[in-house]
């Protein structure tokens, strides 16, 4: 609890109240420190293991050798089988989240090939990820994904502080887990960047939605990777903006 | 313009709407390549300025031997006096927005000296920070910011995909124009994270006001800083959670 000062129309009042807690979290790599993540502090196994996944440094879970996170000291001590690349450039990126990455993110090559999904799957996963997300409300004003089946069906779900680190805990527990994504539906709460564009098309993930907007980059990605892009699903309407011949809407 | 297919209730309906623009703009300082920053495409010169000031890479104007940014390459060439550090090693950040910093933000040693902020100030600096977004709304959706002196005055204003781009816009800028930043108040749209908190105290701002709330990493740094900490503000309402005693409420 953290004391305030409450102030409301000329009325002054002291109190305390829950902050969201942001986490540190040095990550080494085979005895390299690589970055610092700040994140949420809950499951932070799933985070590392999903962002070296995402950063192409481990393909599968038996590439991780050890995987330990230490909440105490704020240090994940990892493991892999090979070596990292020498030199790391990191890009900035712009959304909402973790916001890097050591490589400009790139559509994928080879769309993956499928048929097509309901519409009504995708409005069932958004109410889904709604739901669930109002069930964790105590964490207060965080971000959340899920990933779904093409029924709609809630399969993971993952709340962060940071945009990206939602993508990445999914990714994470999905390698872990032994959860196949490739086809599926992956949802959520905020704007659709490159970096959440290219982190689905790696994933193989068929269709992306949002209750919000897409950037111009992100919309490129999913166009090249073959994702169906969907924005701004509200009550019973949704904009779409790639390949909306994937969607059935009978 | 991109061309999408609208869906509302059963009706399918196609158009072209305008969407978010995300520019990735590769930063070489020195002739080495530093990171790549994905921002919003506009005045990226203040960006660069502001983000290596606030990396400690340079600490005034006239440390900018060349500044130029090629919006067609998407390349921004720096030379500054004094070398870089050899190795740099990201800090991936929480927060919505830029989300990476090369070393853990870290409080003020010496929280600047100051007399009190009226609280009528802060109330007036946020109604032109949402006057002001208000008047760019074409770009829809992006993050704002704004630096106003102690009777609420707006001085700078900033926007970007990026929440913490916005912090480095209103930095460069200042640094650039010779405003100075000292004792000032800085009004944001969204959550107050690390980054923000740390790169205020960095700048020697005395007031950080939000219209959301603080992560508990920020309300530290804000605490050791000195810096008066203010979010929720909304209609005639706000909480404070560091260093109330400068808010002048009478």
């Amino acid at each position: 609890m953290t004391e305030v000062l409450q102030y409301n129309d000329g009325k002054v009042l002291r109190g305390a109240i829950d902050v969201v807690r942001e986490f540190p979290l040095v990550l080494r790599v085979n005895d390299r420190e690589l970055v610092t993540l700040v994140a949420s502090p809950h499951d932070l196994r799933f985070l590392v293991a999903g962002f070296l996944w995402l950063q192409g440094f481990v393909a599968s879970a038996d590439d991780f050798l050890v995987l330990s996170v230490c909440n105490d000291y704020g240090i994940a001590n990892v493991r892999i089988k090979g070596e990292l690349p020498h030199e790391l450039k990191p890009v900035l990126t712009s959304g909402c989240g973790t916001g890097v990455t050591f490589s400009l993110p790139q559509g994928r090559q080879t769309p993956i090939p499928r048929s097509g999904i309901a519409v009504g799957a995708v409005f069932e996963l958004m109410r889904q990820l709604a739901q669930t997300s109002d069930r964790y409300k105590s964490h207060g004003g965080l971000h959340s994904a899920a990933i779904g089946d093409v029924e709609g069906r809630l399969l993971l779900h993952a709340e962060d502080l940071g945009r990206h680190n939602t993508i990445d805990r999914l990714a994470g527990e999905a390698l872990l887990k032994g959860i196949p994504l490739e086809g599926t539906i992956l949802a959520t709460s905020g704007r659709v960047s490159t970096e959440m564009a290219a982190k689905a098309a790696q994933l193989g993930i068929a269709v992306v939605v949002s209750r919000t907007s897409p950037t111009d980059m992100a919309v490129r990605i999913c166009d090249e990777s073959g994702i169906t892009l969907i924005g701004y699903l509200r009550g019973a309407k949704l904009t779409a903006y790639t390949h909306s011949e994937y969607i059935l809407f009978s």
